[in-house]
């Protein structure tokens, strides 16, 4: 398994770097405001001290996971201690604005605040706050509503930045994904998760997939995505291997695998699951399956010479991270029932040596096709390439449980909702980090409506109650290709926000709803363009 | 030339058809409403008599066209009276609706008021008014605008029922054409015209193409395509052709053809032109050539091994509905200078016999890449398919010229805006009659609000200052082959609806717009399902 091969690189047997990673962010100040009680700090001490810190304990419902610091053979935990400090960077950005706020509230009548506070902002924020802002504060005051709209999208612009700087590294490790995945049987894999803030680090974090040319993925409220826009994909998918036998040639006997990802909450599952669909996971699992189905008929009917594709269906516990992958039999058809839940292979073999544990998480995988009966039973097993996918996706799994149980002693302390901005469009890939951000994925607010409504009801909760806004990043990807595309893009943000002012008019006219625009090359990594009104 | 095989076996010698033609509508009671002054009555007179109907005089700016009853040796003349007769019969449908409905203002307050009122409407329409309006008559006065509108609901349904009978007598032709098309070397001939009502007979009366599995039709406002999902569209049928060889196979060197019709008016050139492009030809045809362009560039620039596509503009003068044809060049290349005015080779070859006005034509698109210097110049012949298409185009055309001729003096009467309906989503292939739809191609009325908006100013001069409603037909296509896309179809059809009637509120408080909503397999001439609010 190549990708797991780059981690074991990686990893090696000097954990010293986990231990000595810098607390905190690069940016000055920050590490200062969000060091002392950060879940890193927590984490190196218990890290060192061997014990579990109080503060984080579990939810009493939960007995599940791990209530002492663990070290699962097939963890890796170079690169947890990887993504804890780039959680904590992203994070620290946005946790870093109110405090800066609150400081500025009281500068804001002295002498010199102008210079002052912008001293502070750089020193604390990297970055400062608009000029004319600041020399209106005298007069009625520092308006704080457009200042946390400026900081939020300050901070996620240097999230974004530092997330792209990321990405140009980890190309040796998407070459080696892509080859995996290929070496599975596939050509793509087409992911839909939930809009769910929760699930906005699935690919970097819950399944440690990283972003490459195979990998597809978009969200939808509930994981509803959309059939006829997905056969549109798969068409482009389906030619791309015809006409330049990318990646492959249309007779290298690969599939296109479509996974669905709903979600559920193991601590308060009646109230912190899927809003779609009701916080009921078996409702969602099923809901999932049948969009899935539908997906694959619609392939089969419209399409001769044996058209199909391969599915899966995925749930993830956002309060652990774990996740549950149901298995498809060897007919490729799938069961609400028949699942393996990664928690419980995690404490089965957390005390193996790592090939005892690996042959256990295989024999997991067998088990589940060969021993199902009643309600889940299946036609046995999958098909070998899926066996080795679905194995390499619950190891994976293992570094993200150790993960929460090393950062948050196994269960996050924001089992709900705590994102930090709604994204708009085609939203920022780069960024994934859990809670970050809700994600509306639509085209039109029309069209999209119910799903910003519910965003806008989370954010009511979250900020307009404490008189601060909600900032709302609409951005949208063209293509340079396509001459004309940057244009038409840069006309459907404008429209985007025109008919999202004007559905929460209320809002905006309290300053309580404050959108950024911004447009990007479709291809991964390319620069961020800020727009406003005037851009042409 | 196998099309014209068709038409010319059909024409024979025999004209006594179209003097025997029966006029007016085969409905009872609408053909005693219409005969009188119809055009067809005034055809058939003129051409019993060879003196033309002075009240159809040309208007005097225009001498290009013919002042006497003209007999071109390439029209069909046939075709051209079953055409008259179809005309005759969905307009007839919409204009027996006035009438009627002030003869039941007359009746409403008489005894028996609603079995009279069904009685007449049945004999007149050949349908019935919704009993409890004609019951709450006596309170109130019959409301008349939703008596109209479900009227020209009514006639629009009588209209479709009739178009998809002729859909399935012309299969022979569709066949006819369809093989034509891959002769020429066209696998897709794919066709963007302007919304403007007055194209609405584009394909049957203008250019003469049967509906076929070839030929795609859209319309947008001044011709301008959207890119992108052209693109998708391209990609669907290219795939086709690689994995199920259809129409043919990838590798028998065919081309996808992408036309844009684009429209002036030779009578009234800077009033009744192009609303979209400031009733400036010139302009019309330099965006609709931008945008050919564009498409062109942006497959070439997406996708490998020499991908390309054949490019056509064309131009009608929606007076007379002669074209003009964009001749390309050796390398495929348009010019907005270089074309071929259909109404000089009507001129030119009206003497001659068929074979010298067959060669006429022939030569008269030889001769513009030959001749062609200065502004006008290019790099020689067309491709032998693409002549051909062009020859074939500028024939059928020619039978236009010559209807437009018999049927209204060379000139049609109502050279602005008369349309019936506004016909908002994907439209309704079947009917196509000049004038009778203003169409709004749209997926949401944010994204199409400007279409719309130009809509209902037009109507709001044909029909509100009149006390008449605006009849919305909103209308849907679904997959059934998709699962679940019918029921996707009919919430889409339900939030356009609602998104209309928020934006013309006003309108809709006064009862001045009235919607229906369809929806309609996408299979070429399935029934049409009106839907409402309660349909499931």
């Amino acid at each position: 398994m190549n990708t797991r091969n780059t981690y074991r690189r990686k990893v090696a047997n000097d954990l010293s770097h986990h231990r000595q990673a810098p607390v905190g962010m690069a940016q000055p100040g920050v590490g200062r405001i969000m060091a002392e009680g950060s879940p890193l700090a927590r984490a190196a001490r218990h890290d060192a001290a061997g014990v579990r810190n109080e503060a984080s304990a579990p939810h009493p419902a939960c007995t599940t996971l791990p209530l002492r610091p663990c070290r699962h053979p097939l963890a890796d935990r170079r690169a947890n201690a990887e993504l804890a400090r780039f959680e904590e960077n992203i994070k620290g950005r946005f946790e870093a604005i109110v405090p800066v706020l609150r400081k500025l509230a009281n500068l804001q009548h002295e002498e010199d605040f102008v210079a002052r506070a912008q001293a502070y902002a750089r020193k604390s924020l990297g970055y400062e706050l608009p000029q004319t802002l600041l020399e209106n504060a005298w007069l009625r005051g520092l308006d704080m509503q457009t200042a946390y709209a400026h900081c939020v999208f300050g901070a996620l612009r240097a999230s974004i930045e530092q997330c792209t700087e990321g990405l140009r590294a980890q190309e040796e490790e998407a070459i080696d994904t892509k080859n995996f995945i290929l070496d599975c049987g596939f050509h793509c894999v087409d992911i839909t998760s939930c809009s769910d803030g929760r699930l906005k680090g699935l690919s970097k974090y819950i399944l440690r997939l990283p972003l490459t040319a195979l990998t597809a993925r978009n969200a939808y409220a509930g994981g509803l995505f959309n059939v006829e826009a997905n056969v549109r994909r798969w068409e482009s998918v389906e030619l791309s291997r015809f006409r330049s036998g990318e990646p492959v040639t249309a007779d290298a006997g690969t599939h296109y695998l479509k996974v669905v990802v709903y979600h559920h909450s193991s601590s308060d599952p009646s109230h912190q699951g899927c809003a779609a669909h009701g916080s009921n996971d078996r409702v969602a699992a099923e809901a999932g399956l049948a969009r899935l189905h539908e997906f694959r008929e619609a392939i089969e009917n419209s399409f001769c010479c044996g058209a199909s594709i391969d599915i899966l269906l995925i749930g993830v516990d956002t309060d652990t991270d774990a996740i549950r992958i149901h298995v498809p039999d060897g007919n490729g058809d799938l069961n609400v029932f028949r699942y393996i839940d990664n928690a419980k292979i995690y404490q089965d073999t957390l005390n193996l040596g790592a090939d005892e544990a690996r042959i256990g998480v295989y024999e997991a995988v067998r088990k589940i096709s060969d021993t199902a009966g009643g309600w889940s039973a299946g036609a046995g097993q999958p098909h070998e390439g899926m066996r080795r996918l679905i194995v390499n996706l619950l190891i994976n799994n293992l570094s993200q449980i150790e993960y929460v149980s090393d950062m948050y002693g196994g269960r996050y302390p924001d089992i709900g909702h705590a994102e930090r901005y709604i994204s708009v469009g085609d939203g920022f890939r780069e960024v994934q980090v859990r809670n970050l951000a809700y994600y509306a994925h639509l085209h039109t607010v029309e069209e999209g409506a119910a799903d910003l409504d519910i965003g806008i009801k989370i954010f009511t909760g979250l900020n307009v109650t404490k008189g601060l806004p909600v900032p709302v990043a609409i951005h949208y990807r063209y293509d340079s290709k396509v001459p004309g595309s940057r244009q038409r893009m840069l006309e459907k943000c404008r429209r985007v926000k025109a008919a999202i002012e004007n559905r929460y008019a209320d809002l905006v006219g309290q300053k309580l709803l404050i959108c950024q625009m911004s447009l990007q090359d479709r291809v991964l990594g390319s620069e961020i363009e800020i727009v406003n009104e005037d851009s042409a």
